[in-house]
């Protein structure tokens, strides 16, 4: 008898992604034995509901570049409506469909995402930085790894998203491909999957021909060639490998079988050194 | 040692309903032990958000004079982004920080909540009865007592909401004081508080002095007494005491302490048969 693998796949929120083909893999996998857990995000439709509100979305663009969402009380209701009411909610009615006993969680539920609030934040605006004080957003730095433990041994799938809990019980906005690849650290995964709308990392990022098959666990070219969004992916990537992951793989969510393709290579692959 | 008591505590989403001062009874409850389960509603909110985003909410009156929310999927995806998203994680944000480590799940979450969706539903229609066959609505018949359980033995207290899942892995809006009930009977609660806009059953409903302060758990006067919403929550209190529930209130939320006011008696109050 072999050990059941353990594989958290995040799907981005972006534009176009359809997660039909990934949750109709993932019942296959959770049929066939493996513990899933599956993170999702939802800016895309976050940018919607939030203009449909009459609270149209900001973002904060720090000293280094790095784009976020600016996110006060009002921002993170409209982001729990969206993350945790229609997405996470969706997802757990399809993944029921498809037979797969799916709870949907938010990293605030049992505390199960638990990190840091940013106090304070640098930010680039009309060319002078300022520092915002009142964001809610943050890292997680803990993962409630018993509480994920205990619905995977009794056959439930997790379907996590954001907010997390900031050490003063508060709800925060996190990345939520770092907040995998945590929980893949937490849980000794054996695979983390990066799935959004792009093939992995670029060279060019005009060009998809320009995909890096290969990376090490801190490969400057690949550091290098990660602008914007990618930069966390990255970090993410890092993170988890550095935290025993075995492997990890930054691909796209856009294909027939997202996940297959993803596990056979066809992104950005992340490795460990051999135990 | 005595065994903790179990509580099951459904509080409307009636409009001005201050979640407050329960949220902190509940907090006190659990410090001295009690195994609580929160219900709750959101019926105000959903009415509120459905406007802002164009789809304002529909009712179905039925020939007994029965009102519903008329639930096309449209309807139940913002009823999830409001029950399940915006007020089922504002309040497990609060009651983390009020120290109860506040698990928050919807009734398709684990398949907590199942029961049959209706297939046709009788309506009045401008004087006429019609058939509606698209109406996502039913009732809970099966709760999963295991998975609540489990939670309460590992000290989390759980927040649910609808929906729940139908026979086909259908989300479906459901009555959340009926659900509320086959709740505590899953569980064996020692107590059901159906908490809400009303101060209990009233004999005139207009006339807060006619409460009718005890009832019996297949009472005629309370029956016949019994208006509108109120049928509902009178039936949830039957259900429960015919299953096996020892005490049920329905009280009201609007009180500085609600939930003590509510198990000394200050509502209707529902009795089963000693053991």
């Amino acid at each position: 008898m072999t050990t059941p693998r353990t594989i958290v796949i995040k799907i981005g929120g972006g534009e176009g992604i359809d997660l039909e083909p990934a949750l109709n893999e993932i019942a296959s996998l959770v049929r066939d034995g493996a513990r899933v857990v599956l993170v999702h995000g939802g800016s895309h439709e976050t940018n919607i509901v939030s203009e449909q509100l009459g609270h149209p979305p900001a973002f904060i663009t720090s000293p280094s570049g790095h784009t976020s969402r600016r996110t006060n009380r009002k921002t993170l209701e409209i982001f729990e409506m969206v993350y945790c009411g229609k997405i996470n909610k969706s997802v757990v009615e399809r993944l029921h469909q498809l037979g797969v006993d799916a709870v949907g969680l938010s990293g605030i539920d049992g505390g199960l995402w638990r990190g840091a609030r940013k106090d304070a934040i640098r930010a680039v605006e009309d060319g002078r930085t300022v520092i915002i004080r009142d964001d809610l957003t943050g890292r997680v730095e803990h993962v409630d790894g018993v509480f994920l433990n205990m619905l995977l041994d009794h056959a439930r799938t997790p379907v996590l998203c954001p907010p997390a809990l900031s050490a003063d019980n508060e709800a925060i906005n996190v990345d939520a491909d770092r907040a995998a690849a945590i929980t893949a650290s937490a849980l000794g995964a054996d695979e983390l999957l990066l799935l959004s709308n792009v093939p992995g990392v670029l060279r060019d990022p005009s060009d998809p021909s320009s995909l890096i098959a290969t990376a090490g666990a801190s490969d400057e070219v690949v550091r290098a060639a990660a602008k914007g969004r990618m930069k966390n992916k990255v970090l993410a990537a890092e993170e988890a490998i550095t935290g025993g992951v075995g492997r990890v793989v930054i691909a796209s969510a856009n294909a027939d079988t997202p996940i297959a393709s993803a596990r056979t290579g066809a992104g950005t692959v992340f490795e460990g050194a051999p135990a």
